[in-house]
């Protein structure tokens, strides 16, 4: 007998990975949460039926959200992870010497269940730089000016909760919560099933920073296998690195970051187009 | 009642797509080949329960099977398709000036029923400079000599009548039947699911060629939506394109050209140390 997880990941196309067993499963006040330990690519995270991150290759998407933005900044300090419960991009960001790092996590019980159960992705979670706040971003942000170097958007697809993360008046509050040379980074789905929601994205992120950058990497458990990151910036370009870092990494390296910005002339043309609208 | 097709892409990793009607199915002298229509990415072929194309995403293989090589040569003119029964290779080639393109395709009934049932796919293979062998690529390629500018292994996976296309013997036999200048290429798996696989061909190809790479692309419908092509290069470097080109393409650009060769950390280490080996 064999037991299967599926993600339908849209109504049409869906991805399974057979399973040894369940670590954990519960449903906490916002979402179903699911840990199991897959054969294929070790433990798996679900909220809500969709992968999150899988001990695999989970190393792809948090050194991509991470390393392309703290490196095309000179000198950053204070960031701000909206999401990211699982505390894969907090371990990344540490290879940086930042000063604090405040995770805005809705759901406690994402932070409680992956320090437990996902030691080599949460195991920075407890680090004195890392200040846990349990809220809702949208509501903390529009609190907020002047006070980050970067912003990292580590969220789930835009529905539920998630949805104001795509929002218009969220760009604006997060272009005033940077500092004035600050960058805003983040994970935008995927170009070959989510086209429209990548163009909205640019569009709101152009109105109000003058450098919006999308770069891409492969990540084998999320749709299509093929992922977008939008980067807005105020001051510096993202497209290459512009200090060298001294960082250990499975993905990315200074050349992966400078390919990552060329895109598959598909996605340039729908920007291109998009942009003469 | 819904109908999908699943491809166990490996024992522990299925993909799935929802069916809107199977086209045709039989089981040919070789083997198992499926034509179905699905609702995410249109017509797809499969050959023995794996996915080798399908509509909507075919344009990124077929563009990148072909281009970076043609594109490196300053004048190919004679061109060999190991398989490619599909024709989608022969019409990304018929982009540029060539003479003549030889098809040598095990299974005379893939090329018959993507004619019939693949039409945007197999549109070009009754192109005058296009002649189709129906024959085994391996004992083929034994009896040629300084005949091809380029070689293109358009093949299924590495099991039943394709395993010796990834053998130490086929490519010595491609070398020789290459002119003095000529470039070979083949799709070599995936990074995330078939490294030793791609180290064996990277080892295999280098001690019978001055000039070998690996360049990668996203394919959505292949295992991991992550995958790599190696290039084997007698005389002229492969990492830019020598000439302009003047084809309209979906995904390759001379920019995409260049970045496809900038390879995950993780991959370039592993190249690093089989070298060292």
């Amino acid at each position: 007998m064999e037991f299967w997880l599926t993600e339908k990941q849209t109504e049409n196309l869906s991805l399974s990975l057979r399973i040894k067993e369940v670590i954990c499963r519960e449903k906490s006040e916002y979402q179903d949460i699911l840990i199991a330990e897959s054969f294929q690519y070790g433990r798996v995270l679900s909220l809500d039926g969709t992968f999150q991150t899988t001990e695999v290759d989970e190393f792809i998407y948090h050194e991509m959200i991470t390393h392309v933005s703290l490196l095309s900044h000179p000198d950053p300090k204070d960031v701000l992870i909206i999401g990211g419960g699982d505390g894969g991009t907090v371990r990344e960001i540490l290879k940086h010497s930042v000063k604090t790092i405040d995770v805005v996590e809705i759901d406690k019980r994402v932070i409680e269940l992956s320090k437990h159960c996902l030691p080599t992705i949460s195991r920075l979670l407890e680090d004195p730089r890392v200040r846990i706040k349990i809220e809702d971003g949208i509501s903390y942000l529009k609190k907020i000016k002047n006070k980050y170097d970067l912003i990292i958007v580590d969220s789930p697809d835009p529905k539920g909760p998630a949805i104001g993360l795509f929002s218009e008046d969220f760009y604006s509050n997060a272009n005033r919560a940077l500092n004035e040379d600050g960058i805003f980074v983040a994970q935008t789905e995927s170009p070959f099933l989510h086209m429209a929601l990548i163009l909205k994205i640019f569009n709101g992120l152009s109105k109000r920073f003058p450098l919006v950058k999308i770069y891409t990497a492969p990540i084998p458990t999320y749709p299509s296998g093929f992922w977008s990151f939008t980067v807005a910036s105020k001051k510096y370009s993202p497209l290459s690195p512009l200090r060298k870092g001294d960082i250990t990494t499975k993905y990315y390296s200074p050349e992966i970051h400078k390919a990552s910005f060329v895109l598959p002339r598909f996605l340039e043309d729908a920007i291109r187009a998009n942009k003469a609208i």
